[in-house]
């Protein structure tokens, strides 16, 4: 059984501010709504759990409302990690897929693959091959090295993680004191294993307006 | 005095083979077109080597000739840098610009800033600062490590270097039977300091059909 941990607490700093990023309209419709719909068609998540800003807890009450999958909604905390812990404390689920709300291309054929490498090996985080070139630079932007981009990959959400395991990683951040990116970064600081599970499509996220757009040419591409 | 080599020599692979990608159709252009358009805006620039495939000898002539500062066509090579080099020998300027064709998306000034970076410390190598977590992974797709992304740039093009640099950078490369993924790797080995230059946009590279659309909703959304 699998609790889905879906992220509406981000700031808009780069949308210009204003407005809960994940509370945008894309082709009409909240940012929001495209990922509930995606966790709510998994047959195998059986609870959501919608982590929103307090200052949009009706927005996101009626949006909520929708999907019978959702079975809480919790406050956003000042860091990423406080948020997945807020909502860690309501899952049920022996397995659960934490998801960034902003990123509204996910589909469940991506959450059920990183739910499948969590059941087998403990995770499954969503991930792409890094396709350009990467340099190291100093502040001043004066190149120091080339990075072999071959065994890199840029990691994205859902991170589907065994809910004993990620809340033992948490803890352990936690009591250090620090501060990590993403789930895996938590799991890795353990020394458990950590697997990735490639995305086939771009699994973008929606931090400027332009995005949006694209976002939105992307949607359309999918419905030819 | 600035030469651009335009390179549309690519392949498609990731298009599924068949047509050369610079010259697939966005928004009713072939996609070379921005590029040329981009190029032929910028004062600094006065001459233009586009690089392209022998089987799109025609196709390429004929946009040429929309482009009164393209002052050659030249024929692409097995790699990058031998395209690049066919590229160089027809170059007059003191600096040269190279750019990937299946970017459409750049702009004049994005071109004079690096043309301005290359002027003042002999290389102005366009870029974007990494914004995704990295991670290193195995073969098998095992999480190694989280990488500092905040050194980390993903380079792109126009890679604007003095044309005497250029050349000696790629006479080593050939001589040292190395395979190099841009003008900025080539520079480099030389030991020459390499220099970005931030593009304040995104400056997409088609490599899939997703891609276009992409690009279409871009250019779209800049007549707005």
């Amino acid at each position: 059984m699998v609790t889905a941990i879906v992220l509406a607490a981000g700031r808009s700093s780069r949308m210009g501010g204003g407005p809960n990023k994940q509370f945008l309209e894309l082709l009409g419709q909240p940012l929001i709504r495209y990922s509930l719909t995606a966790f709510s068609q998994c047959s195998q998540v059986a609870e959501i759990v919608l982590v929103r800003r307090p200052d949009y807890a009706n927005e996101a009450a009626q949006i909520a409302r929708e999907f019978a999958k959702v079975v809480a909604l919790v406050d956003g905390g000042a860091e990423r990690q406080n948020s997945v812990w807020n909502g860690l404390e309501k899952a049920n689920g022996d397995i659960v897929a934490v998801h960034d709300g902003a990123r509204p291309l996910v589909t469940p054929a991506l959450i059920e693959a990183t739910i499948a490498s969590a059941q087998q090996h403990g995770t499954g985080i969503a991930a792409t091959k890094v396709v350009d070139t990467i340099k190291e630079a100093t502040p001043e932007r004066t190149v120091e090295r080339t990075v072999d981009r071959t065994k890199l990959w840029a990691v994205q959400t859902p991170q589907t993680v065994r809910r004993d395991l990620l809340r033992q990683a948490y803890q352990q951040v936690f009591a250090a004191g620090r501060i990590v990116t993403d789930e895996a970064a938590a799991v890795e600081m353990l020394g458990h294993r950590v697997d990735l599970v490639e995305t086939p499509f771009l699994n973008l996220k929606i931090t400027t307006p332009s995005d949006l757009a694209m976002a939105e040419a992307l949607l359309y591409s999918r419905t030819k």
